[in-house]
């Protein structure tokens, strides 16, 4: 288990790390700007988890992995720019797999310290999509969460069916697969055809 | 004591939820959107007070009465949101009750943990605010603590009456319901007869 | 050693107080709005560091010269603000010298507490600049990071010459004195002749 866990956050902070930074596309952006953009994204919900869980040291402060994982990711963004952004739904696609990944980790770091489990869902959608809203916030956009198509609810569809095949004893690397397959197809579902949830406004 | 702020910090989380929902009014945002606005709302000043404490577990991590309040807050505002929005002032209404409670709150928690006096009352406020402010940064408006009427001038001076009072030997449950109604009658008269204080800009 | 930063540390927070006080120059922001802005902008970057670090209590909570030094630079803005925001270039010019001195200030208190130089170097930049970026953040304006000329990448820039000094034996005082020039001295010429990094997008 721990090794696929820890492959798939190296690979979830390099994939918020490109959509940190082709966030950018629309300005004027200089290169620290985007790689700031980059980091921010990368290490944000993981860390806002960690630290509204008191779990200290951070990932990326203990373990330098993470900030190569983070500039290589820049570095991708960079040299592919054009062609990441003239796909439609590259950026997209990154985000989607991002949150996957970061969910169902958000999840088990949870569990692993105890948490119930109402909390421990709660916190793998918080740390797959504050990385997002600090970036929209910090580039002056509506946070992704507010827009149309199903968002933050398919993380927490995720992250509940994680810990309901974790209940009934499925082995951890398929239920990470499974469930973090279930957010991604979700969100790309939603996104191509619309889906939304009613308004809170009736 | 501990069972009137425990029975206040529920109530003040309920009214926080109510009013992050109700803060999605003027837009189209999804049932889960303003589920979310309204947890973030509800768990924003206390969790930044007690990480810059370092006090942990956070209240609604480790106890799920406040997952349970937050969630019957967010309902209220779902039924009754038509009721609750017409009503010119019902957002002000429960936004005040919540910035009141959540003060006198914040500068006991601070107090107990043997911060000195101006701390406890900065962390008052910063409790009572930030939610807010959160809230407002999150929905792109300018954070209520900019507009014009007294808002976190009234929690400052609760904080500082509650201090004076605890310091005069005052019971605390009655300390705890008398500066409370101080924040809660100011902030409404505030916004009665647009009581601001002088622009910083002379 | 000690001496030399504690003093950097309560001047750097009093510079910032004022740039986030003046910060409201555009707005019809009433006396605790300025305060609290300054107040934010002053704590904003050392808080987050040392959340980010786990190292608490945090400075201004338990030593309340910092919050006189907020008070008073916020006093100084007031009094002086017509001659301040008269002057172009003020306000520019309490910001870089506070971010000259929180960089090099951040660089030490992460590795005073056993952080890789790497680690060390990012902690020093946010510190510096996180503060700035909740005050722009706050009143609505896109992050001074965002603009266009060299900002946190001078700061980065002085972290590294610290870092490097510091491995070939300068000594400390020394070290600080001239790496935080060094990132003024960038600022201002940076700002003087437009100076900026390429654009990410290409």
């Amino acid at each position: 288990m721990g090794n696929l866990l820890y492959v798939f956050e190296l690979l979830g902070t390099l994939l918020f790390a490109i959509s940190g930074a082709l966030a950018v596309r629309d300005r004027d952006t200089d290169l620290f700007g985007a790689t700031f953009t980059g980091f921010v994204t990368a290490i944000g919900g993981g860390t806002l988890r960690d630290i509204m869980l008191g779990s200290y040291p951070l990932a990326w402060v203990s373990d330098i992995r993470f900030l190569y994982a983070i500039i290589l990711g820049v570095f991708v963004a960079y040299l592919f720019f054009k062609s990441l952004v003239r796909l439609s739904r590259t950026f997209l696609f990154f985000d989607a797999l991002g949150i996957s990944l970061f969910t169902i980790l958000g999840v088990e770091k949870a569990l692993s310290l105890g948490m119930r489990p109402e909390i421990a869902a709660i916190m793998g959608m918080f740390s797959a999509v504050m990385g997002g809203v600090i970036r929209d916030t910090l580039i002056h956009e509506t946070p992704v969460l507010f827009r149309k198509e199903i968002y933050a609810t398919a993380c927490l569809g995720g992250a509940v069916l994680y810990l309901v095949l974790n209940y009934l004893g499925v082995d951890r690397d398929v239920n990470l697969i499974i469930s973090s397959s279930l957010i991604f197809i979700v969100r790309l579902v939603a996104v191509k055809f619309k889906l939304a949830l009613p308004n809170f406004k009736r």
